[in-house]
């Protein structure tokens, strides 16, 4: 998907919403775990009560690795499954170098056929790349992240003045462009977002850290939001989670359309 | 394997050869093609004609996952295949939070038994302490790596005078000791290795970026040798594509007992 589809599908749906496919077999509802393939069973039930609220997909890739080979067919049913008009992310948080770089991408990007893939910035240009040789598919580098462990490294200040993050943006930034970049900042630190957005205006944000780590939707939309939106806000144990027995499927869906309904909001005062 | 085991195989076999199993369908020769699970069949004969001479292994998960469920079907199978006195390495460079990366350490440690996985310090304590809490089980941290983009983000210096990739090793060498933890440290800069020994002077060093890119070992051994050697030095390319016919395996046994002879003649000499 590119740029401008993406944009489209945001401006058409009111929502800048990924749902976070974190599906681990120790939370989805027990009466899932006698079908056949109960990760795929759940992605299906959600993806289908939630497809009209989000416009992205986020499977996080260690829930899957985890269940070796059975976890890896979940995952591409569940890629299949999802309709051609929802961006996804592999949030799979990859990097090595040259050859290996382009492995990964192959895995996501042809293999397994995502959108987009997360990387992890730390061993620099050449770890980066190699995602961006791939016609309209995008890397989304590891930037600002929304946990405690970010302050060790992350936000140190470098002898140039900037943050570590901040670094890796203005840097990462010349490798590509806006149509095949994002970047991870965490809803967590939303007042960051403003500086942010003076190192890129326009490149899209992938937020996580809303609801369970406490994110706020208005000040992410407040100090983040470009002139195209240029956000995706992900929400994954909120939705997912939202509720356990046989209506499970319906809570996501529910609580995916409050979120929705809250952009929409936010979109009419803030563009 | 344990800190003490490690060290006696080293002493032992007098070598701290690593032996990368990048094993790649378009490098291995081609009557291996015809096999049932070339890459499996390769790595069989690879570790055959190899295990004498080094004291690890490190296939890079890449290569694995690039091939969907067959590519995993063959990392378990090399993986069962590796003697259980040889150290195993899964060079998959995961960095996440919290649930995510014990589900990363899960995985290679549990599903898969390696001895050890290599994981990126961008995201800060939450995203490597997962990886210490499984008995005899090590986190490799990515310290200061071989490639050409360490420069953009490993190599720059902080406010407090130190590097980045510095502040990386001082930081986390409190999160968990010379018993669980190693570090990555190029071999095309061996004269850092120095300054590295000053902050951690007993972690073993796991160092790639021999042959190929261009390290040379006496330079690592002279600068990174610790007290109970410390080094885990890695070949991957120069070893396994030693040969391309139907003796690659002899190929590699003899260029891997060539390394493990320098590395004994370079014991003798440093210790």
């Amino acid at each position: 998907m590119n740029y401008q589809e993406l944009v489209s599908q945001i401006k058409k749906k009111k929502s800048f919403l990924c749902v976070g496919l974190d599906t681990d077999l120790a939370k989805i509802p027990a009466h899932l775990l006698e079908t056949e393939d109960p990760v795929f069973e759940f992605n299906k039930q959600i993806i289908d009560s939630t497809k009209d609220f989000c416009v992205a997909y986020k499977p996080n890739i260690a829930f899957y690795e985890m269940l070796g080979t059975k976890g890896w067919e979940s995952l591409q049913k569940t890629i299949d499954y999802i309709p051609k008009d929802i961006f996804t992310i592999a949030d799979a948080k990859r990097g090595d170098i040259g050859n290996t770089s382009l492995y990964y991408a192959n895995t996501f990007f042809d293999t397994y056929n995502f959108d987009s893939v997360t990387v992890a910035p730390y061993m620099g240009s050449d770890s980066v790349i190699p995602y961006l040789q791939h016609k309209e598919k995008w890397a989304i580098l590891l930037a600002l992240t929304s946990n405690k462990g970010a302050d060790d490294f992350e936000l140190q200040e470098l002898k140039s003045g900037e943050y570590l993050f901040e670094k890796v943006l203005s840097t990462s930034k010349e490798w590509g462009s806006e149509k095949n970049m994002m970047y991870v900042v965490g809803a967590t630190r939303p007042k960051m977002l403003a500086a942010i957005r003076k190192i890129v205006p326009n490149h899209f944000l992938l937020v996580p850290g809303l609801g369970a780590q406490g994110g706020s939707l208005s000040e992410v939309v407040k100090y983040g939001i470009s002139k195209d939106i240029g956000l995706l806000v992900n929400s994954s144990r909120g939705i997912i989670y939202a509720g356990n027995g046989k209506d499970f499927a319906t809570k996501a869906g529910e609580k995916a359309k409050a979120i929705q309904q809250e952009m929409e909001d936010l979109m009419d005062v803030n563009l």
